[in-house]
């Protein structure tokens, strides 16, 4: 039924690569199918004007996408000027999904910045963003501690997320881009390690949805994301291993 | 408990005044509690180009606050010379909203353009936003629909929309800005008149919550919302009745 | 003769409500017939960077319209990214007009920021706002005396507002939009309550016009002004009494 | 008494050479004392679109100062991104004032396109432009019937500007810089050759100013046009002797 | 004696990948060393406004980096609302680059967008740049005419870039940042296939240089242009192969 | 052959006037034929952010062109609301062309600010500015001197700048805008008094052109130099002796 033969309840392939740049502190390479996203985390030692002297850290993210990672060519925002509400809303939703898994106040006085660009787009940008960051962000500190910039651990959780949608009245996980152009329905869903919701974003593009829809769709989420943070660990692990 | 002395399922003082603009088609001032929100309904007889020759309308929408609505004084974002993050995810929320309770091929290629203008910010403000542009865009084209201009009502349902939020571990309706400040977790719940949902978006601000929070959050809702139901009907009923 | 069967030296129905914003320090919604101006006094313990350590304060505004004050929507200036050529033409004039009448070493270093919002325009929101903004203004600073934050009244005089233009060939007072917008000259009168002028604009709309005309036109402005005082009086000893 | 060792009613050193750029349909430099600001007048064989098919042309001018125009070196606008509000003004009302003089539908539908560069800044830039403009786009259209371009002569009348303050409690005709940034008040006026007024702005700066002095700066101004309206009719005359 | 124990006149590892975008009609990732930059070429069957009805196409670049690209994070320049004048310097001589060796008439009214994406930055990004923006025109128009859509090649050359400079007072060829940064000159040389110049630009950063000097550089970027049409040669070959 | 029937080997007139501006530190009228551009230097006693505290001082450059110094008017930067990427390559490479002659630490923690206005375009803007910004820079660190506020000279050489170009396959010096536009190849050479180069930028226009037209291209700007190093000497001694 769906267009790339999945299961309703099924992910597409999801990968995990780290240590794909030479400078940043932590770095993913995030698939999902053909959605591609690089992440890196950079961390610096200071922090916004407007934190500073408060013993605590920050935690934010920029969001970007080629020109080309699209079907047809886009805009490129730095040429127009400025970045689209669309692209500040998915940044905000990044930033917002690490800081609930970080103690700001063991992170101390220092900035993780997290950018996640696009690298090519085939749905789900946002979480397929939003999953590879927590791992940039990981190896990164990660590698703090291990240069003893740091002595704890600031991560409380893990973060991943996951789209779930309306395709063709059936509730089904990890929209592509086919399904999510036109699904009745999307949602976002940002679930921490251990089972409470960071963020929930869903909205009826092409109908009003039920209660038990939505509650479908969570269920999908639930699964989904539970494989996603089996990935994020594994991911996490080999890096530390090198 | 709460800091108005409501109770976890009371709705502030909720008003919809119409015709307070001499000049647009509809509009509404919308308060809540201590939150006012002027709407103006305006309708052009064109769309944008990207939808010229499709035979169908649009519907979107502004939002902007004045600088002194809140306790300090904010940046006037014409000054700034652009709109916030913010900002734009706003106003892309309440077009969202608006548009899936109209058949853009009844409205006919001409556009309603919603603004809404935060006078006194006291929480709550894109959710007042939305159920008091419900109310304009209705009377708006109920005048169209009188003045002959149109035939048909291309408005399908009604839509009304509340935030609910977990104040000192309770769920309760409405937040205002002493409790959306301090709250573990919010949400804005955009609903029809007819029960579906068209938005959730719901966020741990403090910390994650549970399934079982977030289900009293959307019961809250629920009921918050059928209020609102009522509220709007008698507001566009007066409106007619002038 | 007039549009609206007023006499040439006729002003509007001018009214001055106080205490319409539960924040700002000092605010006043002024109409003059159906241009109705919300204005807010804010006051700031700071100066700007280059006022910094002399010792003075400063006084300055901001001007916007709502986009639908008008007969036909405008566009809203934040999301053109500029302010317009004319609404800097006008915060500037509302700025210099206060400060001509405030002893800026007596206000001490803290600020008054102005804001004009037209949430109805109907001709003359440049002179309706400098009239209101002189009592949101006055009753900010008697709020701070009243609180023991300043000591001395830093207000010199009243400074009030009032446009006249040759209508028809007549010489009329306080143009509406409808006489404005057909007028063959115009002006904008900024007089003080000892009689002094702060600012004259007179402008050849549809053509050039002679010295006698001006003289006219000063003399309604005189007439207008000196009725503003005294609403501007009694509007501030009302918001005083409360 | 002043700076300058001029007596109150004197004009400085006026002189406004025409033919000064090579491609322009007319130039002028225009000198008053040690303001020096070049004026270019380009004629464009269309008309802004809201004019388009109206039949009728269009003046319109813009105005900058070089960076070093000035005592110390002010911001380059282009680097800046934007032009302040000061040189929105000063252009809008170069603009006007040349509209005053134009008959818009003898001009046919083309533009007259007015660039005032100010060379070096001593006071008095904005009507040194006005006075300059004038000449800068006779000559241009004189160039444009003499090749046949057009038949008729749009112009309907001279336009010339001055600025007269009060310096040391004495009314003085043509401000410099020095006496300008210590005048007790100043007035820009615009008048034309058949003594009719174009536009006043009269602006106390270091206190309100009354009615008799606000005459004597009038009477001044008049003067003082008569002078220049005499160098413009010998610089246009000497232009077109070439 | 080079940090990279490299002899004056070697090359790093070059690598150009083709086929590594999905939607694009060509694609390249180029890697000289560390370098790594993802270049696009989109085909769109339109041109710019101003050529239009020409009969002939257009060809043009646009460059970024990518925040992380570099030891240190740099700023987005979609955040900071504008390119850099770096950035537009670099995409000007990539697209003249590119145009220098198509036959724009043969291309018909379409036009080539290539973008280059720094992923890594390790100095000689803008040579890097051209080098794989030839392989990804070339692959997008061999695609194109294999679809039918065009019948002749529009290619009339090979182009190539590499940067070559002055080390600790020795010649030598492709600069890595380490030496790019302590270089006394460096120079950016484009060369065709059949052996003309396209573009030098060439910089005495820590002193000028004489020209013997940069007839070496000359020399060397020669030899290192050769190996790279030999590379480019190879990697069109293998794209159409597939 | 040549349009301006000058020999390939020959100058246009060129002049350069010093104390032009009678406020900037240095100034100076460059004219190359029909190319005139207004130079000043500013002498600042502060560094930008990035230098303070080092002991060293800075230069740099804007360049601008008024809308008509060219045949067709252009768009005024100001008003448009940014610098064309050519501007900003140009005014990068005037700042590098005198940094390159400069002893920073000599200057002290200064800076020299120098202003390039295109007064008239006729081709060769960026290397008139060059040649003469070298002029306005001496005779203000002169002025400097003289005051006692400097003690050493920092100006280590000259610097001079000057185009040569292929037309009608003739390799020539100093191209006007008609050979500019027509020209196969044409090239920009910065060079310093004692026979190094500073800067080439070398680009082939309608064609790639050879080893032997570039090095013919050299030896002329090396002889055009040699005649601008004479005039640039006369003019600061004339300033000298004023």
């Amino acid at each position: 039924m769906r267009p790339s033969d999945r299961t309703p309840e099924q992910l597409r392939a999801v990968t995990l690569e780290t240590g794909v740049n030479r400078y940043a502190e932590g770095s993913c390479l995030v698939s999902f199918g053909h959605t591609k996203v690089l992440v890196t985390a950079s961390v610096e030692e200071n922090v916004p004007g407007w934190m500073r002297g408060k013993g605590a850290g920050w935690v934010t993210a920029e969001y970007g996408m080629l020109p080309r990672a699209t079907h047809t060519r886009g805009r490129r925002e730095a040429a127009a000027g400025k970045q689209t509400g669309r692209t500040q809303e998915i940044q905000r939703l990044i930033g917002r999904s690490l800081r609930a898994v970080v103690d700001l106040k063991a992170l101390g006085e220092r900035q993780v910045l997290i950018d996640c660009d696009v690298i090519q787009a085939d749905g789900g940008t946002r979480t397929a963003s939003i999953t590879g960051a927590w791992v940039a962000m990981a190896t990164a500190l990660n590698y703090l501690r291990a240069e003893g910039v740091m002595k704890v651990d600031p991560i409380l959780d893990q973060v991943a997320a996951v789209s779930c949608g309306i395709f063709a009245d059936t509730p089904v996980l990890d929209l592509d881009y086919e399904e999510d152009s036109n699904a009745e329905a999307d949602g976002n869903f940002v679930l921490t390690g251990s089972g409470t919701i960071v963020e929930i974003q869903a909205t009826g593009e092409k109908r009003g949805f039920s209660r038990p829809e939505f509650d479908r769709l969570f269920q999908l989420a639930e699964l989904g994301c539970n494989d996603l943070f089996a990935l994020q660990r594994a991911a996490v692990a080999a890096a530390a291993a090198r």
